[in-house]
Formats: C-alpha cells, structure tokens, sequence
C-alpha cells in the first residue's frame, strides 16, 4: 500500500504503514493475549503452543484479506477470518477470545507503528545534527553580517548561525521525545475499556509482552488526547526545518550570496534561463512544512469523539499519520542533503560586512560612546543620535543616485543608455562610522531630525574626546572582531559540550 | 501513481492526476504553442503537422521519463527530453521554443486536470441532489419533531428536512462554481509574464486552442489566488456533506432511530458485540471533513511566494490537489449510498412526537393563547410562562423516578435489583399540554420560578377562556399537523421547481 | 487593554495581559540586571539601590507612555523614555544599558505572563478534575449504556464515564505541564543571542534573579518552538473539554435525556418556543473549542523568521496568546458549571437498558455461548450470528409500523390521523434476547441472510443446551450488571487513588 | 465593545460590530416586520405607526439590557424586554410576535453587518489600489532584475511588478465580491424555516424592506455556508497583501536595497543598534495573516451545526468575523502607508542588474544562439550549456576568494586581519556573458559537467558565428531592455485600462 505519492515518499516509513506490517502487528497482539492466558493458567499452555506454531506457519494472505473485507464490511473481523482458516475449530475461539473488541487488537499495533516511525525520525534527526555539528565548528571563526528583520545587525560567525539552527531542531526534538511518553501505553479492556471481556491482570501482562503498560481511562479506544501531541511536535519539527530552509534561501539570493544550494553537474537551473541556481531543495521545504501543519491540524481534530467512541478518527489516522512521517523524514533528509553540500562563500560574507560601513559594530559603539563621552557632556540619547547620524552619512547617496531617486527614467530608451552608463560606474570607496565619528565629520541627513547646530556641537565634542588616544583606542577596538565575539565560545560550550 | 491510500482513493480522480495523464496534458499545451505560431505565419505551417504527426505516434514512455528527472532534477526539461528524441535536429528547436518557460507548459495543464476534476465532482453532485430530491418528495408528509440544539422542537417533515440537506449542498456547489470562473484563464507569457518569449498575440491564439483566455498579470505562474478559493469551496462542500452525515448519526442513535445506515445481510457490527448496528459511514464522512479542511488550509498558503515567484507551491500542490479531490470524490459517493439506502422510520418519528407531549407545538400555542388570553386579561409575559410551566408539567417525573434522581444506587446489588424492577416499569399514559392547558391543571414545579398563587390565578383564567368552545377549536387546531406544516409547500416550490 | 469580548474574558487574565502588568515586568527585567551587575562588582552598588528607590517611587504613566511610543514608533524604547524621566543623568545609562537589545527585556516578562496564565490555568483544571471526580464516587454503581458509534453498547456506570473524561483532561493537562519546560529559560544574550552586551555571567545572574536559567542559542529572541507545543496543548484542552460538552449534549437530547444542563428559574430557553431547554452552554464549548484550535494554529506559524528574527511573531502573540488563555479558562470555567449543576436521570438511564432488551451484554453473552456451545457442535461463526439475529429479532416492528415504512403517509391529513392513532399506540412489552435465546425462538430476519433451515438448527441446539440448568445459570448470570461491571473497580482504584 | 485588541482595532469596524448597533439593526429587522404585517393588512396600520414613534423616541438602554440578559440568559429576549418598557401592553404583543424566533431578528442584522463591514474593506481597498497603480505608472520604465526563486531572472521594469501586486490583490477582491452574493438573502421563517410563525408573504415584505429576498431552505437559521466563503476571502485578501509585504522585506535587505519602508524623522530603529532601519510594518503584515488564517478556519467550521441547528457558530462569530474585519482594514491600511511612502532606489536596482552580468537576458540570448547557432551546427542541448556556461564562468571566483571558500578562518585574529584586507579590496570589473560568448571565451568551470573538448569546439563555432556582423547585432540587441520589454506595454492596457 502506497500512501505519500512516489516523489516523497519514504521507503522505511512506506514499510512500517503497510498493511503487511500492520496485520503482523494485529497478530502481535492476538498471540500475545493467547500467551498471556496461557501464562496465567486461564487456558492450557499448549492452546498459546500451538496456536502460535500453526500461525507462524502459515503467512497471512494479502489478497484474501482483503477480498474477505469487501463482504465483512470490517477488516479486523477479516483478519480473524484469514487466520481462523489454518485453526482446527477448537482453536479457533481462543483467537481475538475472551470478550476481546477490535481496537484491543488494534491499538498496540497502532501506538507500535507510531513508535517505528519516530524511531525512523529519530536516526535521520541524529544525522542532521552531526552535520550541523559540525558546520558550527568548521566556521567556528568565519565572520559575517547577524541580520535582524533583514537589515546588517551585529557581527557573528557563521558557526554561530549553525548553533542556533541546532538548537532550534533540539528544542523541537525534545518536545517531541516528551510527547512520546504517550507511547508507553496502550489497552486491552474491551469495548468500553472496563474491562467486559479481558482481566486486568491479563491486560497486564499481554501488554507487557508487547512492551507497554496499561492505560486505565480508555473508551474502546484510547483517548486522542495522547496521540495529538506527537502529530503537532512532529509538524513543528519540520517548521524548525523550514525556518532553516528559509535562511537558506535569504543567504542564496544573488546577487552576493553567502551560501547556495549544490548544483549537479548536469543540472538544469530553469528550461528557459539557463544561468539559474535556483534554491528549490529549500523551496520545497516550505512546501513541506505546509503539508505537515496541514496533517497535524487533522490530527488534533481527532480528539472529539462521542461518547465511548465513535469511528471518525479513523480515516485521518490512515492517511495523516503516514503522510506526516514521510513529510517529516522526507524534509530531515533534504534539509540534511542541503547543508552537507552547501557551497559557503566566507569571500562575501566578509565583503557584506565591509559593505555595511562599520555599522556590524554600532551597538558597541554606542555603548562606549556613552560612557566615554558621558564626562565630555554626552547625553545617552546624543550617543545614541550620533551612532544613528553616521550610519545614515556613510550611505548617503551620490548626487547621479540621487537624482534617479528623484526622477526615475522616462522612456525604455532612457533605461538603455542609462544601463550603459552603471555597467562602467565606479563605486566610491566606502567611508565607516568608525572613521567619520571620531573626525567629528557628521553631516546633516535630510532623512533625520538632527539640526546643523545639533551636529555642530557633536562634532566638536567628538573631536575633543578622540584627541585622547586612550579613548580612541577604546574606540577601535569596538570594531575588531575578536572583541566582539568575544563571548561566542560560551554557545560553542554550552550547546555541544553538554 | 497512486497519490490517496487505495481504501479512499477514486479511480476517475486517480486518473485525472496520473503522471500519464499530466505529461499529455503538456505535450498538448507544446503543440497548441507551435499551432499557433503555424497560423500566425511565424514558423511554417509544415512545422506543426510533422511534430504533431511524430509525437501522435510516439506514445510518452513514463519510465524513461522518470529516468532522465533524476539525472537533470527538473520534470519539464526531462519531458523535453524524452519527446525531443523523436524530433529530427530541425524541428527539435520548435518543441518548447520560442523563450517558454516551464510553467507556460504547465498551468494551462494543471488547470485542465482541475476542470476534469470539478466535472468529476459535479456529476457525483447531480446523483446526490437526484436522490435528496426523490427523499423530500417521498416523505412530503411524513412529519417528526424538527431538532434544535438536540432538543425537540416544532414539527416538520422528514421531506423538508431533505430539502434543507439539499439547500446547503447548493450553496456550497454553487460557490465551488463561482470559483471556478478562474479557471477561464492562463497563461504562456514567460518567465516572468512579460511575455520575454512568446508574443502576447501567439499567447491569445495558443490558449484558445485549449479552451483559455489569457491572464494578464501573471509572474512566471498564475497567482495561487485564482485556485485557492477552489479548495475552500471543495472542503465546504464536505463540510455541508459532513453536516447531513452528523444529522444522520444524531436520528440513527438507539433506543428510537428515526433512521438508520443500511447494512448488508453478511455484515458484522462490531467484532464482540453482535448486535452492533454503527453509523461507521456516516462517521467516516466527519474524518473526510478533517481532511478536506487540512488540505484546504496547505491549499491556501499557497497564495505567497517571493517575487517573480519561487516553487514552495509546487509539492503542496502535487499532495493536496488529488488528495482533495479523491476525499470530495469519495465523500459524495459515500452520501449518496447512505442515503439511497437509508432505512427510515416514519413510526419512530410519530412516536417521538407523541412522546413531546404536545410540546412541538408551543410556539403557535403560546401565540393563540396571547392573542386570546389578551383580553382576559393574560401578558405577552404571562402566556410564556404557563406554556412553559405545562411542558415542565408534563416531564415531571414520578415519585420512583424522582426518589432514585436523589439517591443514586449505592452498590451493584442495589443496581441489579433496579434493573429488575424497572424491567416490568409501567410508563404512565403520557398527558399533553394540550390537555392540560385548557382545563387549567398548571401544577407548581419545582424548577421554575412561577408561584402557587401565579399559577392559580393562570388556572381560573384557563378555565375561562377556554370554557368558549370557539377558543378551544382554535387552541386545537394549533395542534394539527396539517395546521402547523401549511406553508412547507413553498419550500417545495421554490426550491425544487426552479 | 482589553483583549477578548468582554462577554468571554477572564478577569484574572485580563490583569496578567494588561499593559500596566507588561511594563511592571519590563521594569522587573531591567532592574534584575542593573541588580546583577552590582552584585559582580561590575557597576557600584548603589547604583542599583538608588535606581530601584527612584523606579518604586514612580509609578509608570501608561497615557506618557503611549504618546511616547506614538512619536518612536517602538513600544520598548517608549518605555525607557518614561522611566527615565526620573532618573538623573548620571543614572540614566544604566538603565537598559551595556548593550541590551529590547528583547533581552521582554522575554522574561513574557515567559513570566505565560507562567502566570497557566498557574489561573492550573487552578481551574485542578476545580474541575475535583467536580469530576465527586461525580465518579457519586454514580459509580449507578448503570447506564455505554455507547459506541452512537449505539447501546455494553453496560458501564455513569461514573466510570466521568472517569474517563477525568482522564481525558488528566491526559490534556499532564501534556500541558510537560510543554511548560520551556518556560524554565530565558535570554539576556543580546541582539543576536551571541553576549554582543550583557555578560554571559550577568546574564547568569540576572535571569537567577527573575526565577530563570539562560537559554544558549537564542537569536535575538528566544526561538518559538519553545513557545508553540503550549498553544497546542492548551487548545487541546479545550478540545478535551468540548469532548465532554458533546456528550452531555449527546445525553441531553429529548425525549429521554439521561442528564441535561442545569435550567434557572427565570431563564428562557427560546424567544419562541416555551418549553425548551436547550444545551446551550456545551454547544458554546463546541465553539469555543474551535476559537482555541484556531489562535493554536496561529502562535504554531510563529516558529518561522528570518535569520537572526524579525518581527512577525509580535502582533500574533499580543492577539492570539491572551486570547487562547481567555478561551481556555473560560471553557474550563463553563464545563465545571455545567457538570456541578449537572441534572442526572438514573430512571432514564435504567429505562435505556431495559429498552436495549438484553443487547447490553451480547459480547459476554457470545462468549458464554461459545463456550458453552462449542460442545453441542456451534461454532463461533454460529455464536455470533445467533446473538446478531436475536438482537434483530427483538426489535422487530410490528405489522402497523412496518407498514408505515413501506409506504410513508401521503397528505396531511393522513398525518393528522396517524399521529391520532399513535396517541393511544400501546407499546408491546419489550422481549429480550435473554430470554429468547435459551428458549430456541430466532427467527428469520429479512435483514441478515440466516436462512429458514440455519435458524431451526440453532433453535434446537439452543434448546438442547439451556435444558442444563447450570447452563442456564451462567447464561443468566452474564446479564447481571454486578457481574458484568465486575472490573470496574480497578479504574477506581487506579485513577483516583493514584 | 472593544474586540480587537487597541493596537490593531479600526474604528470603522469597532462601530459596525458594537452592541449598540446590533440592538439597533435588531430594532430594524423587529419594526419591519411590523410593517410589513400592517402592509398586507394582518394587522392595524396604526400598530405599525405607534410603536415606531415610541422606539424612535426611547434608546436603547445598553445597561438595562445587559442587566436582564444576566438573568434570562438569552440575549434577544432581554433585548425585548428592554424594548417593551416603552410599549403599552397592547401593542407588546406585536413585537415578536406571529412566532418569530431569534433569528429570525438576528440573521438580516447580522447581515448588515456584514455588508458594512465589507463595504469598509472595500473603500481602503479601492485606495490602495489607485496607490499602486500610479507606482506602476511612475515606473514604468526603472528597469530591474526580475526575481525567480531569489535569484536574478529577466528583465522586467518596477512598474510592472507592481503591475502583478495589483492583479494579485484584484484576483482576491473580486474573489471577495463573488462570495457576497450570500449577503441577498436573509429570513424570517420561524425556529425551522418551515414558516411555523410567520407566512411566507410576509418575510418577503419585510426582508424587501430590510434589503433582502427570502433565503428558502433556512433551518433556525441561515446555513453558514453563505458566509464561509466570505471569510476564507477576506484572509485570502491578507493574504494577497502579505505576499506584496514579503516582496517588500525581500527588496529591502542590506546591503543594496531596491526599496525600504519609509522612516520617521524621530524614529528609533533598534533600542541597541542604532543604524537599524527595520521593516516593521511588512513583517507586521505576515503576522496579520496567520491571524486572519486562523479566523477564517473557525469561521469555516461553523457550517457543521446539528438538525434545525445549535449554538456552536454563535460565540465564533461574535469573536471572529469582527476580528477578522480588524485584522483585514488594518492590513489594508498598512500596505498602502507602506507603499504610498515607499522609498525606492532606481540606481540600486541598475547596479543589480550590472552585477547580474548579462545573464538577466539569458533567456532570450539563449534563443537567438539556438536560431543562428543551427545552421553552424550548433544543437539546441549545446545552446543551452553554452549559456549555462557563461553565466558560471562570469562569476568564477578569484584566487584569493577561492582559497577562503576551501579553507575557512581559523582563529578571530585570522578573521580580524581578514577583515582589513577585504576593506580595501577591489573588486575586478565585472565580464559580462554578452561580451565572452561572441569572443569564443568559454573556460572550464570546476562545477559543471562540459569537457575541455566540448568547450574547445563550442569557443571556435561561436568565433566563427560573430565574425558576421549582423549575427553579432541580433546578438546584441536581445541584451537591450527596450527589447526585452517590448511587450509590456500590452499588461499596462489590459489591466489598467480595462
């Protein structure tokens, strides 16, 4: 049984949902409550013997399963006829015996899937977090632009950025081993979970057989409740993925990216442009990530039932559950094939943090701008302006810049020869706050209140407090990164070395 | 390619989104483009016979398809590939020539296979108003107490109950409808839709070949606005469907079903409980709604991407599209069979309206008694309150009943004597307020507010008016089903002979 | 600032989500770092002690506040503005200073909100498991059917129900508890999480003091997967809760509801329809369930930003997170209502078992059978389809209401005179499959394919096997209620008492 | 009423939604029913004019109906009482009278409310339309690269995208003007819709009255799937905006901004750093759409009700659609501030297309090759890698960039010395592919599958090719952005002026 379409699906996650696994697993149960009575001398030892004997014996067949089901309106009830054909009849009565209901079978297999599949998970999650492991100590010195709401923020390294994404994933990961708990349980208490068919000791014990302890509060089913949490911690681990995907793509744009997609070979970029690297590995995760909050939306549903139950969450729980895990699986193996091939460019990383004109540093710079000049009669909020000005001046646009601001072309022939005109412009040496600030070389920005007076007087007040070379130093030093990312070490310890 | 588990999914539908069915879908957008550049004189006429010609026998051979998608990961320029190697060198040039991108190739595509769905869909529609329509003419005049918030309420028939179920899938069929005005369009203008390849004249002329008008305003793809809409009209419609299915379990409930699902004479009810008679169909119909809500929802986040656009739609799309349908599909098969089958018990519904106790009439009670009580002096107020003090008066419990509502049984021996004796329990003849009303018999009750002396005073009035026989032929005909239904003809009218 | 409809907020969460308990707590922040910087020796002592005296003394000004943030556009920077209004300047740059980012003040007072929502959270739950389990004590002999799919199933006590919607919540809650793990941690690490201000060390202290432990790989906020899995159990809870309400509107539905809603003496139950009483507060929950489902979702998208963070997640978490707690406390308030006030009718439900004739115990009545039958020659097949036939039989209609189903009435006046007729129907006494069963008396059921021959060789084997008193005996004895709930008490024992 | 949260609420809508004009609709619905019964002579016409005058003369009391709403627990009820103070016991009576339910009152005016609202939405709609056409005017001629997956894809002019943000948003609002359709109808016909209370010939008087046609097939009340289409439009709508929101973060990110949102003279951008020009707004604007996706999924539940109806939908509405509304104004507000003040960089987008390095033409250049190249022997698989190659080739990294990619820093002293290197790095004159392809300069690249031979054969056909003049003209002119865009103008007439 195929349940994901072919293109995502996933082999391992295939197998466990199949309908093959899942009537093994029904067996699992029969044969472990058989064992169970035997075991506490309910029924003879030999009944659980032979039973077990004759049904190893003899595969379960698919087919008449199946064609058995088509009649029966009930496949539970089709299983127990597929495996009744190979009992002698006094045999019989023992299988799915003792007042046992579907679900009693049922819901070990069930809980026994969702355990394989998380498992699945839980590898592909390992190896995600190696690689990313050890990103974050490849680039454990590569410097480059943080950004906050897409803007140049403060210096860190690119190591850093892997140890964020890192835990990030582990966070969620962890939020989904706790939700896991769930999955100690399960139940054999009859149709109304109390107890009309099997003993509470022999409930006991089967469970045990098949690794789990009794739930005592079930309906006929177990309650959703437990379930819903696994489906909500799965999706969010693939939203974990796809903010990652997304920081991918931001850092991806061209025209200076800072990392990319790999690119096969033979690769084809679009079937029209043929000089296109496109992100669509991380595009899709996106995609992904939809489709596992769509799943986990119908999962929770699950939780309202009536009464002693009623049958609504079972077709959900055929399609979402293995549909959640193929996405999820799918999307820890993509993001994992992403960042193993990632192409990292330090080269530009470095040159975005020239390009942002000192400004990598404004917040330090800042703070020592208020504490140097606080005795020169430097007010926190001039301190803060001051920082503000500059950064304004350093990007303060050339007059042929501004004049297209102004006007913008008029005609496509315009656009032509102005195109001409850029192809051969020459970029002006960037000036940086940590220059201008300590000249006393602010300016008035159009695009800022500061008044000329204003900036007059910050200006001889900067140019006497640089005068002392002590300060001045204190001031460099703002802007080296090593000063800066000073503290780093302490995430690189925290987060790895636990 | 199967894309729904095979238990839910629909062969019209499975075929509709087969890759087969998709690749041949885009082979017919590439030959319209060259047909059209053939009548427009731009290429010659030639051209497009030979291609035609040549790709008509050549079937798509899906495995060598799917072979070269992993070498050049891109399904279009993979399909290229497998056509072009039946093309001579001198026509390969024309197939996706012209600067087409490859969504040019396949919106109009994927709009197609959305139409042949949506007729798949509208013909399952027709079947199932077919049948509502016969139910409501059947049961014109078998009456039942209507419901609201569970409770009874006044009468109708089981007929205009039908018509309701048939008003609200009309409304949500006639907004999928509406939505689907979006699929008059597409589009081939290029990469970006600005027509950087194909003229917008070859674009007019190449999607009327396949039955489209151009949308101006495209990027690289259709807005995802134009579909979204499509998918919430699709999952409403299973809402409306799952809301007669609700209806269905509410009036099948035991001890007195008004109706039950029908079940098949080899069929098994639950597998320990023999004399299980479930709803599991209608119940699935909930699980479809879950379903089709999640799909709908990953559907609709498919509306933003990044600027000329990137591909987070794609895997969203190639899921939840088929998925969706395969559920509408199927959730209207499964309507349409339960209630072709429907087992209906015009009996029950009589005796649930005995069994009100004159109830399902107290609104046009209370509205005579205020008109004729008005002038004996009885309030608005006043005619409201002994209509309901009579309905509490009817359900007031004998004094076995009332005792064991205060002492619940305090041991199961208690409990299996209980049983025993209210096995023979005689059910009084159950009094009216009908009755009770006219010969002035209000009785104080303890659950509401009204006063010995409030109800005496309501008593002598009573008496009173109704010692008119003119206001008790009055009061008596509120009371007729003929009297209360008299205007559900013009529902049958005006819904039915439009 | 009020947040949800003044018809459904919770005052207690009103005052946790207020603006002046938001800037209380930003305050609280700033004044904890200040704190640990004195304690390292970082900035003198007094500093602190001058500043905390200074702040305590002047209450914040909420109006100066807002007019701030009008002109600055930054709610944060807003509030420095107000609090240093009254700080002299060589004080001023302590506060918020070395480098904090905004957010380094507004995480601990938003996990601090979050806490203090759950613990009003808490203590409702904690009101409500305590009704539920007084209810569990009080009906735990009192005997009711239990009900699958809507149907009678087997016996259960009305308190064991309870139980289980106690465990339903218990399941809801303990999941709750776990996802508040996240709430042990919070961030002073800066504008990129990587200490470009605040010493890992103050951090250390600081946080100590607000009652957290540092979270290592924050951005520049925390990351929102800790955040998410809270929303989703909460709205699970809500979930769990309009669980319960549906069952009661499940047993509430006229004519014999098993409980209803507790009624007041003055309320009205329809502007119409006098004797109604409707479920309204458990269908509110319905609503109210979809409420939280939908903020769960929201505040679930806000694990997605760009890189080091921007700012979409701001204004779902001012709407969505006050309003998922209103919603919450609400319903758990209102569900507590509901079920203290409860009116319970164990008449009705000893009626519904009576009417269930026998069926009540048809999974231990087909065990017995089978066992005891298998020596007379019936096999299992046998065992169930005579206890499905015999629960067939008993509820076979008569020949009046059979006719009725074959052929609805045809005018109104045709339904004016059988509903007359069924005014004075006399109810057959109810036959059960107890009874029927020994004494050999199947019939043929046009609804189940036992042929004419099958039914005679049942009923003579049956006959054959009930001569034997001892047979007899254990037949009977599965119908007594204290044998069949014989395990209940383990539920008891092991939920309450735990 | 205050529902949306202060920050976000529109005072519009805050008015439309508040409980003074919902008693006041409801008075509307109440007297027009009164009419209408005067009208067609049921009763006095002078009722009619009486109670009019009085309702006129006396407000509503918003106090006094919130006092007895507490007791009668039922909203319209006390609404009446409130109202019936005013009126002498005789005309009492025909107020409600003639068996109207609630909804009956409530459904027109819920409608109306509805209708307002969307009329608000459509005004703010209509003005940030006119907004972004005259952007599209005013550009519409500023070249820039258009964008595909983030990457640089063709050419295309500003205008023109704004252009698509316009169709885009138009799509959704005519989507939202078809859903409206529902908002005809309304009704009147009693607790089932089987006109119990009022005739049919009534209704339609009453509801022409109002505004409306009778909706035939109504229960209690309107099936809501007449306005969950609405719902799912207005997020859709939010939707639409927030795609144009991301488009503009995207454009906005430093280094090289194509556009920012605009920023206040006085305004702060980050508390710490002080160059920050954050775009807050847009990002505000994805948040707006998770919560309008949320409202709208409750919104969408509510078509599941029981029978004739329950109460489920009630407390959803009243939260969700006037949040919903907020939500939307708001949304609409903000992008239309953010773009009427949008400050846009034509010179940036030039230099992008500078670096882009001729492969903004890549498309069309690949044609022209696959034309001309055909008779020199050139295949339409070697035009394509021909291309493919040239746009690598021109971004190949220097040595010093391709050492640093290989070998990462290894200590901060490294990246500090890094660091003042690459500020005085200069960055080599860009190559374009429009100059190395016609000069046979093609080189190996490391990342691509094309063998020195290839390349060798392909460098001496493309010599030969360009050494005729008039290949190398065609060459040339498909690099021109007037012709490139030669077809836009066909977009500016079909969408603007339609």
């Amino acid at each position: 049984m195929i349940l994901m379409i072919p293109r995502y699906e996933q082999e391992e996650v295939v197998k466990i949902w199949s309908d093959e696994n899942k009537l093994l697993l029904w067996q699992g149960t029969e044969l472990a409550v058989i064992k169970a009575r035997a075991n506490s001398g309910q029924i003879p030892i030999e009944v659980y013997a032979e039973i077990n004997a004759i049904l190893m014996q003899n595969p379960i067949d698919i087919t008449i399963w199946k064609q058995l089901e088509k009649d029966l309106r009930h496949d539970l009830v089709a299983f127990l006829e597929e495996r009744r054909r190979f009992l002698p009849e006094d045999l019989k009565l023992y299988l799915h015996g003792d007042g046992m209901t579907s679900y009693d079978t049922e819901e070990a297999a069930f809980a026994r899937m969702l355990k394989e599949s998380i498992s699945v998970t839980t590898g592909e999650y390992t190896e995600l977090q190696e690689i990313l492991k050890e990103m974050a100590l490849k680039y454990r010195y590569t410097i480059m632009n943080g950004r906050t709401h897409g803007q140049e923020a403060e210096l860190q390294t690119f190591g850093k950025r892997c140890l964020t994404w890192y835990k990030d994933l582990q966070v969620s990961f962890e939020n989904l081993q706790r939700t896991t708990e769930a999955l100690k349980y399960s139940k054999l208490s009859g149709a109304e979970g109390n107890y009309g068919g099997i003993d509470p000791e022999i409930e006991k014990e089967a469970l045990a057989i098949l690794g789990f302890e009794p739930f005592y509060g079930a309906t006929q089913i177990m309650p959703r409740e437990l379930y819903a949490p696994i489906a909500h911690a799965l999706s969010q681990l693939v939203l974990s993925i796809s903010k990652i995907a997304t920081d991918i793509r931001l850092g991806a744009r061209s025209g200076r990216p800072i990392y990319q997609e790999s690119f096969g070979k033979k690769q084809v970029g679009s079937s029209t442009m043929p000089h296109k690297r496109n992100t669509i590995s991380a595009e899709q995760l996106e995609g992904m990530a939809r489709l596992a909050k769509a799943f986990s939306i119908a999962l929770t549903e699950n939780i309202v039932t009536w009464e002693e139950r009623s049958i609504e969450q079972s077709s959900v729980e055929r399609v979402a559950w293995p549909d959640l895990f193929h996405v999820t699986v799918r999307s820890l193996k993509t993001i994992s094939k992403i960042l193993e091939n990632l192409v990292v460019y330090p080269d530009n990383m470095f040159l975005e943090i020239v390009d942002s004109r000192g400004n990598y540093a404004s917040s330090n710079a800042k703070e020592v701008l208020k504490e140097i000049g606080f005795t020169f009669g430097l007010s926190t909020e001039d301190a803060y302006r001051i920082l503000q000005l500059a950064s304004f001046n350093v990007h303060e646009p050339g007059r042929k810049e501004e004049k297209l601001r102004n006007r913008p072309p008029e005609s496509f022939e315009e656009s032509n020869e102005l195109l001409h005109i850029f192809q051969t412009f020459e970029k002006p040496t960037p000036i940086s706050i940590q220059y201008i600030i300590p000249k006393g070389k602010l300016r008035v920005s159009s695009r800022l209140g500061a008044t000329e007076s204003d900036i007059q007087r910050w200006n001889e007040t900067l140019k006497k407090i640089f005068q002392d070379t002590k300060n001045l130093n204190k001031w460099n030093k703002v802007f080296m990164p090593s000063y800066i990312l000073r503290h780093e070490a302490v995430l690189y310890e925290e987060i790895l070395e636990q």
